[in-house]
Formats: structure tokens, sequence, C-alpha cells
């Protein structure tokens, strides 16, 4: 089915590159044996060292005590590539059904979480729990990204940007502005 | 110059339509007689009723204190059609200039806030402060969207959304997987 990109390491304070412009993402957790994939639009970068950014992660979900309990999960970005199965994974529970088995997704081994990475995607950021202080109050999970995979190419994915309504924005035609940037606000 | 977009009355609670697809956005503040804008790429939805955003503010910014002393802010949503002037909002400060009037952009006056709309972008989402709890320690504030102003069309504005290293990915085409969606889930 979909072909597995070839990613390579990649440097955590430059995560942004990936998660700043705002891309549906697909959240892997585990904990005691059980996997679960989880999708989520409403993440933000918070500082780039350490690398941080925030999750709100709606107590609702099945991933919210495999990754309360575990401190640990794996953002996962998709391309158009996965659509349909970024909006199967949103419309079922895992309390329900194995998801990278019913939709035919690959788990590979991270390197310093036991969350697993989907291969499918495009890039895969691993994340330790950094600060929990706001989630008991507003279910946001401040996580440190502490290893980042990600495929060479294309160098701008079509990603996928939730509009609300079933609508996805696909990311479009870049446009650079490099040469009118003060040094340092790159 | 630039055309103002017509705007209308929008639900607070469905602001999610424009800001959680991650665009870059103008934040204008304005505190004691002194108002300012600046660009901002690090925000996330947190709720829909009440309608909470977050915003990483960087202290260094010229705003973070008008923002933090008066607790309000007004989250404006440019578009391509103001491209240039995002990044030169971005390179410069409002400590040497007054950016309404370097930019030419229309101060309008908010409904409920002091901080005034910039009336050259497609929509302006009032924040009241709703909690500081991590300001000291990361910059984030979470504000309460109070009032949204958001024209009508295009439907689909051509938003920005920086991939770092002064490059912008642009709003591109739209894809529906409405009808995929489980009731609720949308």
């Amino acid at each position: 089915m979909i072909r597995h990109p070839r990613k390579t390491d990649f440097p955590v304070s430059a995560v942004r590159r990936y998660l700043e412009p705002g891309p549906i993402v697909l959240v892997s957790s585990h904990w005691r044996g059980a996997h679960n994939i989880m999708t989520l639009g409403w993440h933000v970068v918070l500082e780039f060292t350490p690398s941080l950014i925030g999750l709100m992660i709606s107590s609702g979900n099945h991933s919210f005590e495999l990754i309360r309990a575990s401190g640990e999960c794996v953002v996962n970005l998709p391309t158009t590539a996965l659509t349909d199965i970024v909006v199967g994974i949103g419309n079922t529970s895992g309390a329900e059904i194995d998801k990278f088995a019913h939709f035919g997704l690959t788990a590979e081994k991270a390197t310093a979480v036991a969350a697993p990475l989907i291969a499918e995607c495009h890039a895969a950021f691993e994340c330790r729990l950094h600060d929990d202080a706001l989630v008991d109050k507003y279910n946001f999970f401040i996580f440190e990204v502490v290893k980042a995979h990600v495929a060479a190419r294309p160098k701008h994915p079509q990603t996928l940007h939730y509009t609300g309504d079933g609508v996805f924005m696909v990311a479009g035609k870049t446009v650079s502005r490099k040469s009118l940037f003060r040094p340092g606000m790159l």
C-alpha cells in the first residue's frame, strides 16, 4: 500500500519546520503492551532548545490514559497519501480496534520512547513529557521532542490542515522572503 | 493600498476554522496610549466553549509587556496580500516605530478590548487573558476569544504558514471528507 518514506535524523531544535505551519498529526502511544494512534490538530511549538511542543489531548480519547501513564508519545506527520486513514483514525476508538492492524499501518521501534513510530508517515518526533502543569485543567501536555526522524524528500510535503466541517486544506505552494528577513529572525 | 475586507460577526466557538490550520497571525495590542503589532506563528486552539487559544509570545518582543499589562490582544489573520508586511512587522520593533503608521495599516476600534483590529486582515479575534499560569515559565498565554470578526469571502483565504528559513507555505486547495466523518467528530 503506502510507500514507507526513508527517514533520517533531524535536529530536534528545528521541528518548527514541520510543526509551525500547523498540520494535522497522528499521535502514537504505548503503555503496558497496548498501543494506539489518534488524530490531532491542536498543537503548538513552545521552544527551540530544549525542543518543546504543546499538545491538547482531550481526555475523552483512549490515547489520553496511555500518554498520561507513560509520559511519552510519538508525533507523526501524515501527508495527503494518508487522508482517508487520518479521518478513519479520528473516527474510531483504540478501545475497540487495534488501529495499526485495522488501517494497515506499520509500527516501527522508536529510539528513546516505547511508543512506536508510524512508518508510513513523512516524519516522526519522539516525545517525552516535560510539564503536566496544565493537564488537569486544559488537557494540555508540554512535551520535549527528544528525537526527530524526517524523510529527506519531498522538502515540502503535502500535509493536511483541518479547517472544520470535514474539510482539510492541503499545503500549497511555497514563497520565500528569506532575503527580507533580518539575520537572526529566520 | 490593500482593500479592507468587510467582516461580520462569527461564533467564537468556531475560531478553529481559522486557527487550527496554523496560519501566521498578527497580534495587535494596546496599553496606556501605546499600541503595537507583532507577527506570531506559535499558537494553538485549546477549547471551543469558552473559546480558548494559547499564544507563545516571546518576552523579547515589545508587545509582551503591552499584552501582559493589559491582559488583552487582538489576533488578526493576514492573507498573502500582506506577505511583505507580515515579514516587515516581524523584522521591526514597536519600541522604535509605530507599526500601524509605518506599514500603512488601519487600526479599527474593537468591541470588547482596547487593542485595535487591523482592518486589512481577513479576520480578527478579540482576546482577553484567561490564564497566565505558564507565562513566567514558557511565555505561554491562554486567552479567551470574546469576539470574532470574519470576512465572508473568500471562504478559504490564502493564509501564510511559516516553515522556517524565510519560507512560507501558502494555504492550498481544499479536500472534503465530510461524508466519512462520524456525526459529532466534525
